[in-house]
């Protein structure tokens, strides 16, 4: 079982947006145990389109197109599906017309005849209805592949896959399971744990597969198996990962399922019922929205303060003058009491503080490009650790990032 | 001229990464004249790379392949481009072994023998030096088809691509002036905007493009211009604009590179060197990450308070609990408190506050779903506008962070 997922519009091969569709459709996909075998961005032309649908068409069972289906002359998805399916000809779903007059009136939208258009499907396709949007969106089955065809407007799209397009694959086919356990790891290269493991690596079944996943400091180490039998499937993957857990003990932090390192401090925190903060200086809110993307997070997350100038740091936080003057900001004491400020204004259980320089260049301190301090306070006290992390800035931000959450939740533990 | 971008590693396709690369790449090759015909991302697995750089030679004269460089076991992609080009020998290139060991040494990481392979490279290849990493790049000619391979680490891979591969296409190829011109609207729906601009549409010439772009109660309309003379093109696409602009003078917001109402907020706070705050609930932080993301913006950013909780809005944002208790927390009245608050706290001379409910439950308050208020303040005073941004979660979100940015930017202007 391969899917490919397809987006149409220039807005991608332009570098106007980025396409997070096609990586939320993936992870929806992996969940039900259907591979993605590519995904590919192309042009709104014609040709293109048939093209692309032609190959895709070789490789998977089921093709999900995204976007280019606006009621405007340059979204020509639907009239380039009709034509790939031998020129079928348009029906009209009156039904479509109800629901967009209603959802305009709702918002004093007035209705224009160019609308009506968003109600013509081709006679083969099944209409998947768009609650959020204009555009219905549509299934097809041809030669034991499935085309979906669905609105580029995530919220619209995100819909239609939960809702209209995962049941009915999943009563479509029979569909094996495919399951990923990721290990992460922290303060040790890629290669110097190829090293260790490499004899574990050689001796892995076919069916198993296992990828580095490097980022920031953190090497993600995924072990991903394909069968049938559901249960022999996991006692095997978890056997392995135990096995890959002992190799790797000393620098393994935890099982992680996407964000592991937000989601376990999230778990951890509800589980515990205590609240987190937040004080920023050079991540200008980072952290404290890594740990916001969680769900349920408003229940331990009470806020943050970002402070960029020397000034809030002081009025905002509590940050003592003196301290500043003879540490300067980029500073343990000055990250600590930052910590402790925040604790103190937002009356949490815990608090994280970073201060550091990203670069490139110094500004009007001494301290050395890289250079940054993370401190984490509690009800017990104040801890700080210092850290170099090179050059250039973003990776400087987003280390600093992924180390404060990895501190804190070794702290938490 | 037209370019591909392929990213190998299945991290994409299981969706536990944004590929933000390739969009980052297309933008730079835009610039330089160069279309992007297809990004396609493809499993890590032999047969698929050499089928895709097969496919991708019979359509692209440049050809950009990430990931897919490390120096463990999953990573294929220099193996599979030497069988690629006639199964090509590898060369060792000391060099890039001192680069390393230079690198550890200033980390105090220990060179391990597996890094050795980082130094083979394909003996048609010419070695293109990656300055922040372990896998240098590597650049193929043949057939007028340029193939380019990169590191998938999104910094290693920036470096790369400004200072080796740019000026390299620049010199291979005479290229093309591409040029695009984005005016943004807001308050009115892609269909509506589409029936008022049917003629100009229809009357555009076969190399001027028109494209819509809805996204959250903002709709761009992008012009694209393509031509081998810089300045005639220039002026033709002037006057495009100027018709389309004033077409839809009433709706018109301004004319946009990417992110145009944070670029423009920041130009114009720079240029009256004034600064600004935010005070957040709904959006934890959104609004600010997005006045961030501008480089230069520490001049006019001065920092965000970020509170969830009523308590914390009484305490951090001097909202009065009088105000609550009679209208609410969500509510015109709280939302004018929470500007004011963050434009005493931070001493700015704006600030904008948002306050509301993005579901998917009411809480312990009355509010409806979707219910959002936001307040700009400054020293003539402070204002406050009533939304419905219906459903669900993720849109009204968004569409407060667009909307507070659009009066936001209507209010400095």
């Amino acid at each position: 079982m391969n899917a490919e997922i397809i987006t149409i519009g220039d807005e991608i091969l332009i570098g106007q947006i980025v396409d997070t569709n096609s990586q939320w459709i993936a992870q929806q996909l992996n969940k039900i145990g259907v591979s993605v075998y590519q995904i590919t961005s192309i042009q709104d032309e014609k040709q293109h389109i048939l093209t692309t649908l032609a190959e895709a068409q070789t490789r998977a069972n089921v093709i999900i197109i995204t976007g280019g289906l606006g009621p405007t002359k340059d979204d020509i998805t639907k009239k380039t599906l009709a034509e790939f399916f031998d020129n079928d000809v348009m029906v009209e779903y009156p039904e479509v017309i109800t629901h967009i007059k209603t959802m305009f009136a709702k918002f004093n939208i007035p209705f224009k005849p160019i609308q009506n258009q968003q109600a013509l499907i081709p006679s083969k396709a099944t209409l998947l209805k768009n609650r959020f949007g204009t555009a219905p969106g549509m299934w097809f089955y041809e030669n034991e592949t499935v085309f979906i065809s669905l609105p580029g407007v995530p919220y619209e799209m995100k819909a239609l896959i939960k809702n209209e397009v995962l049941p009915r694959i999943q009563q479509q086919f029979k569909l094996p399971f495919i399951l990923h356990k990721t290990l992460m790891t922290y303060g040790e290269g890629e290669s110097n744990i190829a090293e260790r493991i490499e004899d574990f690596e050689n001796n892995l079944p076919q069916h198993i597969k296992l990828a580095y996943l490097p980022s920031f400091g953190r090497v993600r180490l995924r072990l991903s198996a394909k069968g049938s039998e559901k249960e022999s499937l996991e006692q095997e993957l978890h056997l392995k990962v135990e096995e890959l857990k002992c190799l790797v003990a000393d620098i393994y932090v935890g099982l992680d399922d996407n964000n592991s390192l937000e989601k376990s401090i999230g778990q951890i925190l509800t589980k515990k019922g205590k609240t987190i903060a937040t004080a920023e200086s050079l991540t200008g809110g980072k952290i404290a929205a890594s740990l916001v993307s969680i769900p349920g997070s408003s229940k331990y997350f009470l806020g943050s303060i970002i402070a960029y100038q020397e000034d809030l740091k002081v009025e905002l936080l509590n940050v003592s003058k003196e301290h500043i003057k003879t540490y300067t900001t980029v500073s343990a004491e000055v990250a600590e009491q930052m910590a402790e400020g925040a604790l103190e204004k937002f009356a949490s259980d815990y608090s994280i503080a970073v201060t550091g320089n990203a670069g490139p260049t110094t500004d009007n301190n001494d301290k050395t490009v890289g250079l940054v301090y993370i401190a984490i306070a509690g009800k017990e006290g104040v801890k700080s650790f210092e850290f170099n992390f090179g050059q250039p800035r973003e990776k400087v931000i987003n280390k600093t990032v992924n180390k404060s959450l990895e501190l804190l939740l070794k702290e938490l533990r």
